[in-house]
């Protein structure tokens, strides 16, 4: 047997992808759109209140092309804090004019295989900033599921734990040549969803999520372990863009 | 030919996942809903009958997530009474404010790879309460559905007894580690559906089933020979709770 | 080139799944439902007309779970008997409660693996018994369809007639020690549907499907060659069944 | 590089799988059923011209199970007459009681493995009569989608066109000795459609698709190269057939 | 670690394959197609105005078969244009007459496997030419997107520079040879979309299509790495052509 990872977990996470019915919504009488767009304003005050409060964080952002029309990622302390959100937020009757196509459910994770120093993590305030983050303010995020491949002779989990270390180091240093550009979020989803790890990626130049994202592909790791699901691009939603997004 | 493990069975099992159709249930008028909401109630007084009587179990858990907002699981002692159940349950008003997004049909099943003792295991006390368990009290739940592989090399099925004994009682023991910590309940559906195995896991720290699962999938048992379905984790619903998710 | 099995066919075969939408139901009134249940006894006593007459055979099964509602499965002795028959039913007003989930389109097969004595088979009383068969009267059924793997090294297309047929009759074995058990028909849809077979059992204990369907897959023709379908279980609906289930 | 074999191709082809809606239908009031009707009945006769006038040939036939109720198979000079035909079609009546449940665009072809004798083949009457054929008045239909598989040490694409050749001729020898059972036109979809080939086949007696694609699958360029879609089983729908069909 | 090529982006493209709802078309009084007729004409005239100021370029055809009604291909600078585009899009009274069935972002992307010459590429007037192109007039659009394949002793991303850059000179040299029958423009969309990139193909004559990538399937790039999605062929929708199609 291979010797698991050690990981340490902080806030849940809960990504939620929607399209919009838009004919439903262009159909309505101003009224309701008025209501619907209160509703959804006092739910964007509440999330941003708990961002400001360092409770947990919440993004938005607008899916470009037909998969989805938003995403709303979630970071809160417990699994019932986001089943409480999301069952709140379906019962609003601005979500009546949206519907789920796809969620995810997970938790910020770091793993040891890039760990360096001694002592108790959770005393150190960076990894605790690293479990508990405020999610970035960037003009674009994108996102996607992985596994780590079990496949005949391409089985991750198959492999020592130094060379699973390894390939993760030189994995990690692609990633750190991105410092400044992309800002990655990491969460683990093994017993809660059917990927293994989310991948969220946030960056003002939308470029630099394809040129690392292809760079880290032909690295070992990705290249003979790495499986994908679908993968989301957006652009952020500010008071302004949502405005003009919600006008008809 | 290899040998087959003899398995000991026990309840019925059935896995009900729904969503709930949140716009109709805010647009329906009070009446209605609470015509649904009071035969829900008579539906979970029966179910919480059957569990104290010992013929049955079920347990009702919210779902994070879009991939479903409940699941109810019944143990029961014949298919005919999980079939029953079923139809009975979609004909009140309250199954018409919800839709199926996944169900699975399985038996509680104990198999010989871990067997100790000699004699009929049904009169032992022991066996019986883990082949016809009282679903715990738990706070959170896990479920997702498995098969063994049989992919070229990989072939569970073309191993030998010995071998995979020795593997199983390895892959025991990781779950044994989180007694006190994780309760786990296994269903067989070799022949009543789509995958072979479901397991149930319950907790009250839902990162355990991370940690388990995780640690797990390096067990050459999982590494090599596990296939996985869709993961889903949920938040126990109790009075409060039912009451709290269905206000509007 | 490997030889093909020589094969003997029968009946042709539908098996209808379908799903009741129970809400239409619960709503219709009564005088619908009744127009209804009339509509349905009536098809029913056609359709048992046929069995009683040999000209073919129908039995009908609530599903377990939900996959689907019920199962109608037919036998009739040419693809436009079957034809004709869906359409009318599905020009009913109880079809109209129903949607189709999955259907299979078949013909009772014998391989001549298992061939034993000469002389035209279909002057062989039991043999044309086996291709025309009355569908036994058993409490419960079970379906799946199937394919033999051309996978790599496990390809079944390749292997020389001498080494399947050995498997085959091995594998025939297992089924002859549930005689009197579990009763088992093999339907055959190459060019027909999308998988290469069709298996349908029925017994009295639905265990008994489990266990020989677990106890086969450890034989090298399931573990290296077999590929399945869906699984679906199932309940006999004799007419107390039939009332207590459109009760409402 | 493999060279790739040179093909001919002759007139593009349209297969529309419908579903007839019955609910709809049954509830239509006569009047809209006639109109519907006699709009179909117009079709009908525009593409019977057409099949007379030998620029094209059309045949309807109905789907046994529920995949689909109707297959649409156009022949057509370009791919602009398919597409104003199929448009034409979706505008009508008749169409709206239907919903597409499959397409497949393709174009007849036949390929130089089998080719014999030299100058234009475009002259040669016998050639332009196998890529623009009158499709035959058959009462059953079979047509399933496929692809040569590239996978492993299984890659058609990979091998030599000598290898290529002689499979395809001992391949296309089956095909032969069915000559008067069955009546084959292969079309091609590469850069069309999502599969390389289109397979339909035609006969009096259904039972020769399964004889025919049973024998092929222990051919080696079907038991290691072919990868297969759904296949579909029909029977023709003459005035009569059709008149059944639609009365309610 | 395999090294990434050099990749030079342009602009970014979304692919929108739509269906029309013909029932609800045909059904809408004279006065609700004319207005969404009208809405349709004013977006056409603005991209027909980007498309003359060389600010991006849209073409739009239909595609044949029952997988889509059209495709309207946009290029543009930024992903906010093309989101704010799709938007509009969406909030007009024709796109409720349609639905959406599949997408496809990326950016225009041009390789270094091919580069020749030194200095920067950006200042080279035809590479911008190549990199934000005015999209061809021509009768027939081909669309699939593709990976590179990852899976057992087929994996791209492990192969040398030099092993992929030699292979793909020579698929290059096929493509040179339909100079002047097939305009090819790639689009990349790793990060951004589920396929890593997007082929478009336009031609006069759709046989080319066939022919390009039959050929090319036998190149060692595509037979032994080639992954592709769904296939759509369309033709060039005009003026004239968007008359005849909504026309009831």
């Amino acid at each position: 047997m291979s010797e698991a990872a050690q990981t340490l977990e902080g806030w849940y996470a809960l990504h939620d992808f929607r399209m919009i019915d838009w004919t439903a919504w262009r159909l309505a009488d101003e009224a309701e759109r008025q209501k619907a767009t209160d509703e959804l304003q006092q739910f964007l005050k509440e999330w941003s209140a708990v961002s400001e409060s360092r409770t947990g964080s919440t993004v938005v952002y607008s899916i470009v092309g037909q998969k989805a029309d938003l995403v709303f990622m979630h970071l809160r302390e417990t699994l019932e804090e986001l089943n409480e959100l999301e069952v709140a937020f379906n019962k609003t009757s601005f979500a009546s004019f949206t519907y789920s196509v796809y969620s995810y459910v997970s938790v910020v994770e770091l793993s040891n295989y890039l760990a360096s120093g001694s002592g108790d993590p959770m005393q150190n305030p960076e990894v605790v900033a690293r479990l508990k983050p405020a999610l970035p303010n960037a003009k674009h995020i994108c996102f996607y599921p992985m596994n780590k491949r079990r496949s005949g002779n391409d089985n991750w989990y198959m492999l020592g734990m130094d060379e699973r270390k390894a390939m993760m180091r030189s994995h990690g240093m692609i990633g750190r040549s991105y410092a400044g550009k992309v800002k990655q979020i990491i969460t683990g989803s093994v017993g809660f969803d059917n990927w293994e790890w989310g991948v969220t990626l946030f960056a003002d130049d939308p470029l630099q999520f394809k040129k690392l994202v292809y760079e880290m592909r032909f690295d070992e790791v990705s290249a003979r372990y790495g499986e994908f699901g679908d993968f989301y691009v957006g652009n952020q939603l500010d008071e302004e863009k949502w405005s003009k997004l919600l006008s008809v």
